[in-house]
């Protein structure tokens, strides 16, 4: 079982360590310090050895920091986690809401404290750059030192060294010396001499390499410096790939060796980048300029090799989420909880034999946690799975790719009300299936389709409605998303997850996601224009679907889409299962 | 009648003038000159005194600019004047399709222009800065020079002298005094002594004046600055406004007197200042910051005052455009043109007996002439208007309002696809009017909306689908709009219009507007949303309308519109205009 239910955490760890990290402090004359949660790769899920918030507040959120001074420790999260943190934390420290409230500004009313430290590997330039500025204005000085968590961490875990595996080229479409010639290209177009790669993910792209150094994304923490002529030098623990064949070109040193060498302009991406390795380069005297991870935007676009493996994966994640639902309909409301539900959907994408982990940890949320938008089940806060509605968030990491999938179901008889706004977001999700549009269409410009019928009952979400996705790499990928923040233009290949959803604090989630790849569409002449090809597999729930409410386009949308789903799922289901599927997919 | 159907030029009066100024150039050792079609305030309409470009080419369109050198004259336009420019031009004078071809890019072809003349006051500083870098890099050089076709235009007409007039404060909702102390307040905020104000509806909405000076915008042709104390110094031909009784606060002299006794920073507004007065601001070593023009945020939202008048103008208007239309269905197909539908609606406006004038040329087009999106019927270009589609977009000045209206009307029997193609035009209208969205929302995030059923079909349209409207001003207003490049939020009070369309070329023109005015909307707790309020009334031809392709909502929609036009219209209507409301008006 990959997913684990228990509090990783108790709140009673956090007072005695923090008195540990003050007693260090002042040893070294330290006024305050930051923890953040990140490690130096700035991703979401960090080995236990970068757990150092986590050690030291009990908080186990994803995003986050906290501040300690010798008189106080405020932990600094955003709205998803109030409440999380609050129960997590001890009663000693203060949960800040953040952004709403900036360091700078939880500092004005503590003035004694005039210098702030941090880790320069756990922060990037663009982070310090933010914080630097306001902090100066009140005299606040940030200063870079060692970390002093890792200094009384006495039992701190080693750090990751799972091997690593090469990720075989007809499932990439491209092998690593294509890649690294077209990054090189990239570079040269932009005059820059090298990039320094932070990204593991960009660097598995890159190398046609997948690891295990983190749970859920399958990647091998390591840093990277790209050459103008395709060399690279890789910064890896040496271990972690002496069972791989690397490219000649290809050569494991550390970052700090290889930064030496290069002559001409160094190209960083501030926002990933961590201010130490700008420090090492300043100190080289090396020219930087910001731009781009220059695998970002190639990596997005899915080769057909990759696309080809998707829709494999999705066909078999698809027949499992098939026997999950059809599992759940024979369940009795209230017999069952969220954790079983967890545990038996984990259990049918086992059964494909070809599961490598979860995408993600599994969001089921009965009742009002489904309202809970981030939620993830734990002995203590595991529901009956009663009459009223159960939103699942899931997806599994297969070799040939990863999916992502919501499904909203009726438990028993639902709301009346809950039917009406379920077939909105419905609506909003086919509006972005169907949608045609020009090149140069940015994610921002499909956002509004998706909340247009909410909104016209004065209802909205408050999350984006997609965020782009790895081959078999992170379910969270850059650099396109469909949200009000997703200014890069929409490209042939990139695989996109669409999932409005609703929320109604304390009663119910309601969240339909399907994951769609933007592709070539046809046009009058004269017009070039993309749109989606859906990748998900499963039905979608109809005893939540208003028909009458449904337009004849919306509704043969809906159809056809159910229609593909019984066509190309029921080969692989058999018995009670089958005959679920067709009653499932039945046409409106 | 203010529409007039002549062609102003002929081809054949370009060569001698060019010939003229070529003297004028070789006497004066200029390499060559630009002749932009703007005058000093960068808007829509010139004064005859202005019209320079025309003078000099025949080109009548309103955007464009010529460069002329001793052996070249190349005229520059976009994508919609290419036609009427060859057509208007003579031979020698090449038509450049622009911003396909830069300014830069043509002169690289003639590396023996070493200086490119202008006049200061005719373009603005951001237009200098952008022709300027690409031209220094070649060793090109700008150089402000007095008007090179005023000195060998030797019947040049005097500049307008339209006397200006008190526009009343029951109809403005604010007195003059009012605003000023409201725009010397957002100068103050920004840390800004002054700002230079050069845009006419600006000063006229500042002081509450209107004005003459060009036609289908009552404004005073003016440039003022305000300061941080709410007075302003005005700079206008004084005997325009020796019948206005200005407010003590405001002081009729010279703008280079004005700005000599500034002391402080000065707001200009980079798009549209022009060059000539950031020069007089440096030549006084006076500290400039670029800003937007201050009044164009508070004019944009609209008063309650303005708002009821816009709301009178829209049902005098919409009863004259009733009248139009059931006179239009009166008409047998083939045996009225173009030129007849124009003057006919005009005089339906005028027998309101409070038509200004009207808020700009009528767009008749019939068939083919549809398709040319900003189409003005001439003599010459007049056609019957045969079974087909008649697009007619027109509109009013009122004194208590600016209106702007697109019908689409059937004549006789429609071709069938253009049914279905007006029916996903008429659905993306709708879409935008019934939308409703949360604080924030740009007019970016709108057009979306017009587009996605067009889109679904493989169409779509080639224009922004609204601009903001006036009040008793330019009928194109300001800093909002629903296009791709609108990205100021929208605020409550904002009037714009909503004017999704098609075109087939040499086939139809489609295209249904209201205006709408944006208001707060009821939402669940916890959400601010707003939504538009429709302006226009008037029916939209339900013989062009698929009901079965309507989906219920759309079709609710439309049904009450029509509902509350009969009721509101039906009242200023009698006898066989009546009768015709209440066909037109007909539940679907």
């Amino acid at each position: 079982m990959f997913q684990s239910f228990d509090a990783a955490t108790t709140p009673d760890q956090g007072p005695p360590r923090l008195a540990a990290l003050r007693r260090h402090m002042e040893a070294d004359g330290l006024d305050a310090v930051l923890v953040p949660r990140a490690d130096r790769f700035q991703g979401e899920y960090v080995a236990p050895a970068d757990a150092r918030l986590e050690w030291l507040t009990g908080f186990t959120g994803s995003a986050g920091f906290a501040v300690v001074t010798t008189s106080d420790c405020a932990l600094f999260v955003d709205g998803r986690y109030t409440v999380q943190a609050r129960a997590q934390a001890d009663a000693e420290i203060d949960i800040v809401p953040w952004p709403k409230t900036k360091l700078h500004e939880w500092l004005a009313d503590r003035p004694s404290i005039r210098t702030v430290a941090y880790d320069p590997w756990l922060h990037t330039v663009s982070q310090i750059e933010t914080l630097a500025t306001p902090l100066e204005r009140k005299g606040v000085a940030l200063r870079a030192v060692p970390n002093p968590v890792d200094a009384v961490w006495p039992d701190r875990p080693a750090p990751p060294d799972a091997p690593a595996m090469p990720y075989p080229a007809e499932h990439a479409g491209a092998t690593g010396a294509e890649k690294r010639a077209r990054i090189a290209g990239i570079l040269r177009d932009a005059g820059h001499a090298a990039a320094v790669l932070t990204q593991p993910d960009s660097i598995c792209w890159l190398l046609n390499l997948r690891g295990g150094d983190v749970p859920r994304i399958p990647v091998v923490h390591a840093m990277a410096v790209i050459h103008d002529d395709g060399r690279v030098d890789l910064d890896v623990a040496p271990g972690k790939v002496a069972g791989v064949d690397l490219d000649a070109e290809v050569t494991v040193r550390p970052l700090g060796d290889a930064i030496a060498d290069i002559t001409g302009t160094v190209r960083i991406d501030p926002a990933t980048c961590p201010m130490r390795i700008k420090g090492l380069l300043d100190e080289a005297e090396i020219s930087v300029e910001a731009g781009d991870d220059p695998c970002a935007l190639p990596k997005a676009r899915k080769t057909p090799a990759e696309l080809d493996g998707a829709r494999a994966a999705h066909l078999r994640d698809g027949a499992a989420m098939c026997r999950f639902l059809a599992w759940l309909d024979r369940q009795a409301p209230g017999a069952f909880t969220e954790i079983d539900a967890v545990r038996a959907l984990e259990g049918f994408r086992r059964q494909t034999n070809a599961l490598r982990d979860i995408s993600f940890d599994t969001i089921a949320g009965s009742g009002p946690n489904g309202a809970i938008v981030h939620y993830r089940v734990t002995e203590g806060s595991d529901r009956a799975v009663s009459p009223g509605l159960l939103l699942v968030d899931s997806g599994g990491q297969y070799l040939d790719g990863t999916t992502d999938i919501t499904r909203t179901i009726a438990i028993g008889e639902p709301p009346e009300e809950a039917r009406a706004i379920f077939t909105s977001v419905l609506r909003g999700m086919i509006a972005v299936s169907r949608a045609r549009f020009p090149q140069g269409t940015a994610g921002r410009d499909l956002d509004p389709l998706a909340r247009q019928h909410l909104r016209a009952e004065g209802l909205d979400f408050d999350h984006g409605t997609g965020h782009g996705v790895g081959a078999y790499l992170s379910v969270h990928e850059g650099p396109a998303r469909i949200s009000r923040l997703g200014e890069v233009p929409l490209e042939p290949g990139m695989i996109l997850s669409n999932e409005p959803g609703y929320y109604r604090e304390g009663a119910f989630g309601i969240r339909i996601e399907n994951l769609i790849v933007v592709a070539p569409a046809e046009a009058e002449a004269g017009r070039e224009f993309m749109g989606f090809e859906t990748l998900t597999l499963a039905p979608i729930d109809l005893r939540l679907v208003d028909p009458g409410a449904l337009p004849r386009a919306e509704r043969a949308w809906l159809d056809a889409y159910h229609a593909r789903v019984a066509r190309e799922i029921a080969p692989l289901l058999d018995g009670p299962d089958a005959d679920w599927l067709a009653r499932a997919t039945r046409a409106l």
